[in-house]
């Protein structure tokens, strides 16, 4: 079950890239003597591969480091100015686009109604991101579409009950249109996508839109299944034939039919508002929405003390709509699993500071994350 | 989350032998050509290579191979003759030593009952499995103790229901009672050391004896977690407070109590009898047996439709006492599988063709993996 190949010297030169530019992005910036120092590269190898990062513009000089003069002192960073990636995140009723340059800042975030055409709204929001990424001097490193459901390694969306699709090809749509050869497009599902931005190397996010989907890091790798088919846990039943599932117990609609009074499941076109009012009435202290914000929360803590019994991760984050309403969640969350799960404590449950762009800034991240691994653009 | 290093000359040629060792486990017998040919390594490298591991007894020639005369057509061949592993696997009632040579022949299979001094017993079944392979002229590569329940990384059994054990560190005992330096004692969760014998990189071992627990491989490795604390399937529960647990609905035990009529729970001093009994009824057609394995098979479904749509596996093994109940709970599990998992079909559902003693096997096997992946053991 291993994996194992011979490591020629072209590998051995993408892993030390790999390397220097890791240790930058999680350190920050440093001098070579210092990257040398810490990653036990030699000083003339973290010379000659920064002096090729900087040609490619991925790093930059900072000046001078401390009171040191002269080159050994001069500090490197990651360089932002020549490339960005973008994720564009998909609900039932919203998508979201984020950009980000090398340096991982933020230059875009748009938040977007969907309408009825919906491929094609997506195709539009990546063609404006791509542009004004160019329009701003950067290349475009690669492009993520996060979206729910089943979504193959060819970018196919097998099935999503929210989008109401079925084998759509919508990789080869959204790269079709976006017309630059050598441009990465993937299309991948959302929870998976949104756990990239987890910190933790085993943990679990936890995405509550129009269904329930999870998202789990396992020893620092997204779990990917046989076929990328993972994380439907709203689907999540057992007891008589017809019991209910894990959405119908803690999904977020279900929650806002019952915390609403007179709430018109037709008028369902955004979520967003919905939940605010029902935070707006649990903060009043509404005790029919509470009791609900504690029955959700009683059984999203099942859920999760099952997916905590399974896969031991270190963090859950409660993500999109839940995000919202942790404070409610959690404490109903956390007594079940102190309950349900078998293991001593040692689980955090903690709410998502990501609103509903988790996926999107995941998908980009994915982007700089591929470079970081030695996957390096060609010279602008 | 990527963890890349450096690799220098001495990883380089551990990771060529391991190339060697893996090639020659997987495709049998080979000459030093056909492994040059396959592995992408130069024949003075397999030369060198071939002719440190036959000195160190992993590897031995076995003749020439085809027409051809000469070295050249000499072919190798794992050699068991010098090295064993020991694998034991510890249930509520009973517990099997298994060993295999270094070559993956079986030598040693014991069953035996498991009185009341458990740790003992333990201890004792290991000193002998460990004296007979040495009687045998071979060396123990390393020894596992397979246990239900949850195992740190230092071998304390931290939690196991099934044995009424916690915080025992059972490594430092059986360790210390073989007093060989060197040797590598472990001790892990049966079902995880069980799904070692999966040969599909994403795929899933259920255990049901005692209780329920699952060994998931994910991209060819276990499914570890943050702690080692996975796999426990039987304690999934989803509705009402004090709803049944998958255990209670789809156990082995509840099962034997609802199909054999007048039983005792306090004789349940070994299941095998008992489920070789329900097996007995089944096939003579006792309508009331027939209908519990139904109910089982129905929510063992539910389980493992939970289990798949999270992790995706390709293939799940009914293991244990299930296997020996497979050919009635299969049909119930995969329509199951077809009702309540969103991917389109793609999990075969299979019984394990290794009785009771698959954790044995994969305890066994762990260390001759850890050889293969380049940990050899000190010259002889």
């Amino acid at each position: 079950m291993t994996d194992v190949r011979t490591m020629g010297f072209t590998d051995v030169r993408t892993t030390n890239l790999a390397v220097v530019l890791s240790h930058l992005r999680t350190s920050g910036p440093s001098s070579r003597a210092a990257i040398a120092a810490s990653t036990g590269l030699n000083k003339a190898t973290v010379s000659s591969l920064t002096s090729d990062l900087i040609d490619q513009r991925l790093l930059r000089e900072t000046g001078t480091s401390g009171n040191r003069i002269g080159r050994p002192g001069t500090s490197l960073a990651l360089d932002g100015s020549a490339y960005a990636a973008i994720g564009i995140q998909v609900a039932a009723d919203s998508m979201t686009a984020l950009a980000i340059d090398f340096a991982g800042d933020q230059i875009i975030r748009w938040h977007r109604a969907l309408g009825a055409h919906r491929a094609g709204e997506i195709i539009t929001l990546a063609q404006r991101a791509a542009t004004r990424v160019r329009q701003q001097g950067r290349s475009v490193l690669g492009l993520t579409v996060a979206v729910p459901g089943l979504v193959d390694e060819n970018g196919v969306v097998r099935i999503s009950p929210t989008l109401g699709w079925s084998d759509l090809d919508l990789r080869t749509l959204v790269a079709g249109s976006l017309r630059q050869p050598g441009l990465v497009v993937t299309v991948a599902n959302q929870a998976t996508t949104a756990a990239l931005t987890n910190k933790d190397p085993n943990s679990i996010y936890v995405s509550g839109t129009a269904g329930i989907e999870a998202g789990v890091i396992a020893h620092g790798r997204p779990l990917h299944g046989a076929r990328g088919f993972t994380g439907q846990i709203g689907r999540f039943t057992l007891g008589p034939a017809g019991a209910p599932t894990l959405h119908d117990l803690a999904g977020i609609e279900p929650l806002v039919r019952r915390a609403l009074t007179g709430f018109d499941p037709e008028s369902l076109t955004d979520l967003a508002p919905a939940v605010e009012q029902v935070a707006v009435q649990a903060r009043a202290g509404d005790a029919a929405t509470l009791a609900a914000l504690r029955d959700t929360g009683r059984h999203l803590g099942q859920g999760l003390a099952m997916l905590a019994n399974l896969t031991d991760p270190s963090v859950i984050v409660l993500g999109d709509h839940y995000a919202s309403l942790a404070g409610w969640l959690i404490p109903a969350v956390e007594a079940e699993l102190a309950a349900q799960v078998l293991a001593p404590s040692g689980i955090r449950v903690v709410a998502s500071d990501l609103g509903l762009h988790a996926a999107a800034l995941g998908g980009a991240l994915s982007h700089l994350d591929r470079v970081d691994n030695g996957s390096l653009p060609k010279a602008v």
